[in-house]
């Protein structure tokens, strides 16, 4: 189909983090329609790290969100620091969150959170070869250490707190990844 | 963990759609933290809608995204009506952008956007025994409809426009629950 005709960008309001866009679109059939959105602004995007043991184990961690006001089950992950390559940023968020550094990064994929109202992209990241390398990060408290068994996976997804979307893809991202590569 | 203690939320700014608040938390080491967080406001949640037609082939739609500013690939899907429940919908989304009712739907869970920043929450809903029953939507042009075969699983998550994690994580849900119900 062919790209609507944005007629307009205008900044609506704005806060420490977030800024509200007006955006308004004509599109090919005619029909004009004004979306808000959320501005990329300065977000160089995010990175979820997936990382897996010698031992064969998934780390997660469980943190408090302010978002859904209780303790989720996850994976390390946050912004990309300006210039930071999602390897790089991959590397220092699991040293923060983990206490982990790996030697070994894949990267499984780039998603979206919600394209129809902000443009921000995760790089989703499997992560190997973990030594113990702790970095300390800006966590009002450390996160809690989980390790599970990537052969328990299907009860993972069972696990309370396991409700993030970005975490449920990563999660089966790793194993398809792991199974097309088994003895590399 | 000990939930922190919410000493304060107040509002920062408000655009029609969306809410920012400032959150004052202290965690249960002393630490104090101001976040950001999108307030829930009068989201009722939403579905995400996996429609499979009785020749096993998948329904996506093609539709113009704003916040990424390009045609994405993905499911049907939608904000819940007030008291709407989720099956219904479901339904109702699925007629709007696909033209297609279901006859039988099945939740298959509950997800997260991004609970660091916002409540938000999605039902992601499978939908077969499909009829065609089109409902107009607000839509400013039709979405483009794809039919994937099922059997060709792995291509499609190779396909341009196929970026949103809970569309990702919606499709292999989705491959897990019919494995699990075989013959069903």
């Amino acid at each position: 189909m062919k790209e609507p005709y944005q007629r307009y960008v205008h900044t609506l309001t704005r806060s420490r983090l977030f800024q509200i866009d007006a955006v308004g679109l004509r599109f090919s059939n005619g029909t004009e329609v004004e979306f808000e959105r959320l501005s990329p602004g300065h977000d160089g995007g995010a990175v979820l790290v997936v990382p897996i043991t010698e031992h064969g184990e998934l780390l997660m961690i469980r943190e408090y969100a302010v978002g859904t006001e209780r303790y989720e089950l996850g994976f390390p992950k946050g912004r990309l620091e300006v210039d930071e390559s999602p390897g790089t940023g991959a590397r220092r968020e699991l040293r923060e969150e983990t206490g982990y550094d790996a030697h070994r990064i894949d990267e499984l994929r780039r998603v979206t959170l919600a394209p129809g109202y902000i443009a921000h992209e995760t790089t989703i990241i499997l992560a190997r070869q973990l030594t113990h390398a702790p970095l300390r990060g800006d966590e009002p408290e450390p996160p809690e250490l989980i390790g599970w068994p990537l052969n328990r996976f299907d009860e993972l997804l069972n696990q309370q707190g396991l409700t993030e979307a970005r975490s449920i893809a990563a999660l089966y991202l790793a194993q398809t990844f792991l199974d097309a590569t088994t003895g590399d």
